[in-house]
């Protein structure tokens, strides 16, 4: 056997323990009941244990220098690369400090869940403290070129610098501002009061699993659950399990969850199966990943064709909407509200909930502000991009788990997300096959088009090389910028 | 540390990648997409490496022997026997036997459903003789006493002797066979059609769910999930998993069903949550399980009592039940009849489809008689027990799973479990707090006897000293025929 191909032996395996873990992280947010929670601690620590010691040992790294000096193609290359990014990534933080990391983020999970519904900062800032020191010990171990905060965000988006992002997202900080006021203004005289009404959970999942499968997430391979905080997640070759909560009164908040989750799902199921485990199997980044949930969710999920075939069936499974008229309804599911709460947000205005978050975390992470000063900096920021100030901190710095959880660095791929789907989209609409066929709501075409610019290339290409190769240029944000003045200005 | 210690937190390790295991075949059987099935087979059996690793190695034999030498009270003892036990079954076995046995099953479980579907013994046949040669050759390698067959008992019921089983078996088959036959005889006139109606699976999951919260069964510590082969499994201390399937014009079945996995349920969550791993909390036998299962399915789910309180409930739910009343109703649910299958068989035959099993899994471990003479043997048998001949063999001897899984020496138990639970019952009734709460359909002073005589005591007692203590006899099969004359003739 060539070394490559020992090496794609140790680096399936390990993908294996961590799709193992994944399973028991899917049952913990489904169905486990509530006292399982310490034993499920122990089983995935001791899975994660597993994955780490055998993606640092002596072993894989002399397994990994050996296939290092073999002649190979280009898929077998970016494997090459990516597996030695992750075993430098992994090799790089003393095991105490793995376990350090993992030991404050429960606790703090478990203090921010506390702080966030007494709606008081003061009892998770020294949690968030140790997380930040944390976090920038991994970054200094990691190294960085120009700030601490770029190895955290290498993490979520390989190749990717804070700069670049921080340019992108300086360059339409005025535009999504603008815009989202416009939309707000002119979404003034919509009422979105005129969705609700009796959803029955049966209905509500039959009508998502319709739609599911209508675009392409194939159920013999994959499910829908129920959770507290949906999710996507991908538990081995020819299994993706997305999930969705409901409201018994507005059958819309779970059919753009399933939507958003089923385009997660959808790249999950086209990655190539027989490279599962690899990083050409494997999705590439984040920031990729929400291009395909934000695509399914908000271009073709919020469109007027998708609701000419859907609402007819909707209004069969919801009485209650026997006499809305689709301008009428797409107006409610388009409408342009400020919220606190960035989860609620609609697509006017979420970005600017982004921009505040990246702004904030990157001066926290290089120590451009203190800990104690968040509050403060972030009603303030909030304010500017809002023009009202959060009533508390529970509706405002800490509204998220993020920080928590230690994933420093992961917001910016929300935005990166949208700013890829809307460039993938129109790229994609440039073709009129798929976009008659969109016409019809029929998005088959759209999806092999997804299928072989992105779903099948896994980690082949880098974020940005491959969004240059499906589009023709890296991320490009004028193109989120130009669809939300369509749709909503 | 002492010895024992140490020993004990491998031992806890070696269960916790086990119980890793049991997660992935709980979500296996209930939620897992069917394509799944290739990918998480890997999984399992990676862990199930992991653990005969763990449980095999050099390390655990030295841990195990220096803990052997030290002065231990009974409770330890008890863990350090069952640990040699363990240890001592799995390290006999070649690593390539027990990958050999594992894969020889897995195809055997696709043979047998093909060959139960056309009704074709031999297509299972040469599948069937290749377990038995494993499973002979794993007898070898364990030793036994006085037949091959002792050496698979001995996996489901520790310390119990082939032997003796057919020693208990063979005192009672006529009174067993004559029971039946009048059970049958007297159930002629009664018919069951009057159950049937509509039941809406949510009605029937609220139903269960009340009276498994009522019979002691705690939901923050286990839930009800829907199979197509019902079971009940412990993922961990504070984790007990039911599952149950539903018929959708007849209620009793699922609540049956769920009475029977509650009741290993509660024998689940009933052992000593600080042992959880060892042997001291573990349950001590298949024949202990089964008396915990069929005591509250039959015992207490069939008796007048528990209807008087529940028929009202279900007529609320069920309101085709409205106009019956509770004699007809239990008649209807205690009737007999003879039937092909084992697992839609009535209380009154069960047991004779047990000792047809067993006399001839017994003759075919012992090499006595050829697999090509089963179904024959199979169908003489049957008609000397029950009168009348299967007219297939997918309604004879292809109708379980148990010998395509290669788990010869299982279907004792069901019967054992059968006479510890008519005993078990006899013995708690004898206290008239308990019979009086019994009355009243109030069962929490029977959880509690059973709390303490059988699930506190983990696996410290073997089997048959366990029933001793808790009964002052060992398993003695005339309570079960009373009870069955009782109810039935």
């Amino acid at each position: 056997m060539k070394s490559y191909e020992r090496l794609c032996d140790k680096v399936r395996k390990i993908s294996l323990v961590n799709d193992t873990a994944s399973v028991l992280s899917w049952d913990q947010e489904t169905y486990m009941p509530t006292e399982g929670l310490a034993y499920r601690a122990k089983q995935i620590a001791w899975l994660a244990g597993n994955s780490h010691n055998l993606g640092t040992c002596d072993d894989f790294r002399k397994a990994l220098e050996n296939a290092e000096n073999e002649s190979l193609d280009d898929t077998q290359s970016a494997n090459i690369r990516e597996t030695r990014n992750q075993f430098d990534r992994s090799s790089r933080l003393p095991q105490d400090l793995v376990k350090k990391a993992s030991e404050s983020a429960t606790f703090a999970k478990a203090a921010w869940a506390e702080a966030r519904q007494e709606s008081d900062f003061s009892m998770f800032a020294p949690h968030l403290e140790r997380l930040l020191d944390i976090a920038r010990a991994k970054a200094d171990l990691w190294g960085y070129e120009d700030e601490p905060y770029d190895a955290m965000v290498e993490g979520y988006e390989r190749g990717t610098k804070t700069k670049e992002i921080a340019n992108i997202f300086d360059s339409v900080t005025n535009q999504l501002t603008n815009t989202a006021q416009a939309a707000v203004d002119k979404s003034a005289s919509i009422s979105s009061d005129i969705l609700e009404g009796e959803c029955p959970i049966e209905k509500q999942q039959l009508f998502n699993r319709e739609i599911a499968e209508d675009i392409g997430f194939e159920f013999n391979k994959g499910r829908i659950d129920t959770t507290t905080h949906p999710f996507c997640v991908g538990l081995g070759p020819c299994d993706t399990r997305l999930t969705t909560r409901y409201l018994l009164n507005d059958f819309t908040s779970s059919v753009f969850g399933v939507l958003h989750e089923a385009g997660h799902g959808l790249y999950e199921q086209g990655l190539p199966e027989t490279h599962h485990g690899l990083p050409s199997g494997n999705a590439v980044s984040l920031g990729i990943h929400e291009s395909q949930s934000r695509l399914w969710e908000n271009h073709i999920g919020r469109s007027r064709p998708f609701w000419t075939k859907w609402l007819p069936r909707a209004q069969e499974l919801f009485p209650h909407l026997a006499a809305i008229d689709l301008d009428t309804f797409l107006g409610a599911v388009n409408r342009a509200e400020k919220s606190f709460i960035r989860v609620e947000a609609d697509e006017a205005t979420y970005d600017l909930h982004i921009l505040l978050r990246f702004e904030i975390e990157r001066a926290m992470m290089n120590q451009e502000i203190q800990v104690a000063e968040i509050p403060d900096i972030w009603n303030q920021k909030f304010e500017s991009l809002f023009g009202t100030r959060p009533p508390d901190d529970a509706n405002g710095c800490l509204q998220d788990i993020h920080w928590a959880m230690g994933g420093l660095g992961y917001f910016a791929t929300y935005t990166l997300g949208n700013f890829n789907a809307a460039q993938l989209y129109n790229c994609a609409m440039k073709d009129t096959h798929i976009s008659s066929a969109f016409e019809r709501a029929d998005y088959l075409p759209m999806l092999e088009w997804m299928r072989e610019k992105i779903h099948s290339k896994g980690s082949v290409l880098l974020p940005q090389e491959l969004m240059l190769d499906a589009t023709g240029e890296k991320t490009n944000p004028q193109h989120h910028i130009d669809h939300l003045n369509e749709r909503f200005v």
